[in-house]
């Protein structure tokens, strides 16, 4: 039997798995629902093993094979102690390890290269790694951090909403656009905030970058004060001594612009995805092409 | 049977009551528990009705005298349509109306006269009388407003501890002094932070005045930050004509040094408190001295 290896790229809405060989190469991928470790465990543990077999089948394998292989996981809220621990004691193959879906983008992203990831999407954080070291800046959650997310953009923008209704700064058309969906009342702009989840607030962030682009001052103000939280985390990346910063989710390729003049040279593009970077990582801790470190 | 008013300063920890002749002369006061008329409105109209009971005891008239009573209850929440209507057909007086909090903050500050009163506790709202026109500016509530106050400034503070622990911010005493009670360990400031009401975040906020006060230099920052959305706030008001500018709420003695110098000619003491204001506003719409208007 060989020593196949699978690589679990674990988000909130799906699960991207890939099998591959021995030395890392990808033979299938295959794809199934959420796999939440915090919220569903049950749920993610089928849609992982879900995602594994597709991947065995579309390589032409037998999907009863996942027991004999070894996985790397990458999800989401991987740092919540009790829960990793349950979803690992439960995982259908031979051998695994659970990292943080950022570590796997990092690897996706970089490859073996030393360097940084900031990850721009609903929530925002940064990666970086130097030899064997990784470290984590920012991140936190929208609520205390996630400074220049899309969710801290799109709330942003609903609270100037308001304060342009009241006449305490000015009204701009994205925040017309804004009070005219809440029917110009402010007590449904009220509702919607207090129950919003992150998730929602982020659905307005690319209305600000559009509008920015066509030269709406408020959404230019709210967007320059998000780039900076951007640039001052990078700083601390830089300063770590990242030396190549890769933009990563969502909101990367319209953030690029916006930030400061300083990074641009260190900007690289992504090598490759986050399964990749899943299967990347399964082949150095399990495969059969070790690494010899950075 | 005299015709007694009874005015009701009705709030989320505690409820007060006074009982008045006629013209407005206070005879008695009394208090009770909270009365809170969105999230409890049977404990809001039990402690409504044992305040004024209380206020009749201490005027020595006999406490079933309330029911011949006509009633000015202030309460925060009130603009929330159905509690309203429900509490005000329950009321245990023979008249009665609902007004905000802010209403008779605002008359017992300023009296009969033109101006506004900002009220900066836990949350901020603005409220401008001129003439018969009551105008409210700001508030909406700690997710999306309140902007500059106790609560926010609380929040600011908590993420500048994690900012400043990730290295993106500058450290100062007063952030040590946060990181050092979660245990130097950003997750408990993110535990706490998910799950904390407006008025735990508010907890932290004299700490940023007194810090500020010392010199702190974040601290500085921040009240800055706060004091210009305050002044903001304060210029819409003003340019609405308000003439006379009475800062009511917990922060408002910290606040006012802080506060821009267009300002600080137009600042005026309260006059009286809350209380004394809904027994203005009850013997003018029901007491035997009607007013003619302003």
């Amino acid at each position: 039997m060989p020593n196949y290896l699978i690589g679990i790229d674990g988000g909130g809405t799906s699960c991207r798995a890939a099998v591959a060989a021995g030395d890392g190469r990808i033979l299938g991928r295959g794809k199934a629902g959420a796999a939440n470790i915090l919220t569903d465990p049950e749920t993610a543990l089928a849609n992982i093993a879900g995602a594994a077999r597709a991947a065995f089948e579309e390589a032409g394998l037998d999907p009863a094979g996942i027991t004999q292989a070894r996985a790397l996981v990458g999800v989401a809220g991987h740092n919540v102690g009790d829960a990793v621990h349950y979803v690992k004691r439960r995982l259908p193959f031979a051998a695994a390890d659970i990292e943080s879906d950022g570590l796997i983008a990092l690897q996706g992203a970089l490859g073996d290269e030393d360097g940084a990831v900031a990850i721009l999407g609903t929530g925002s954080i940064y990666i970086l790694r130097r030899g064997d070291t990784i470290s984590y800046v920012g991140g936190w959650g929208f609520t205390i951090g996630d400074h220049g997310s899309g969710a801290r953009i799109g709330h942003a923008l609903l609270q100037e909403s308001l304060l342009a209704f009241d006449g305490i700064h000015e009204a701009s058309p994205v925040t017309d656009s804004v009070m005219a969906e809440f029917k110009n009342d402010p007590s449904n702009v009220v509702d919607f905030a207090r129950l919003a989840k992150p998730g929602e607030f982020g659905r307005y962030a690319p209305r600000v970058f559009e509008a920015a682009q066509a030269g709406d001052p408020v959404a230019v103000r709210l967007l320059k004060t998000a780039a900076v939280t951007v640039d001052e985390a990078l700083d601390v990346v830089v300063a770590r001594g990242g030396r190549k910063l890769c933009l990563l989710g969502g909101l990367a390729p319209l953030y690029r612009p916006w930030l400061a003049e300083r990074h641009q040279p260190l900007f690289v593009e992504a090598e490759a995805d986050a399964l990749t970077g899943a299967v990347a990582l399964a082949a150095q801790r399990f495969g059969s092409r070790k690494e010899v470190g950075a």
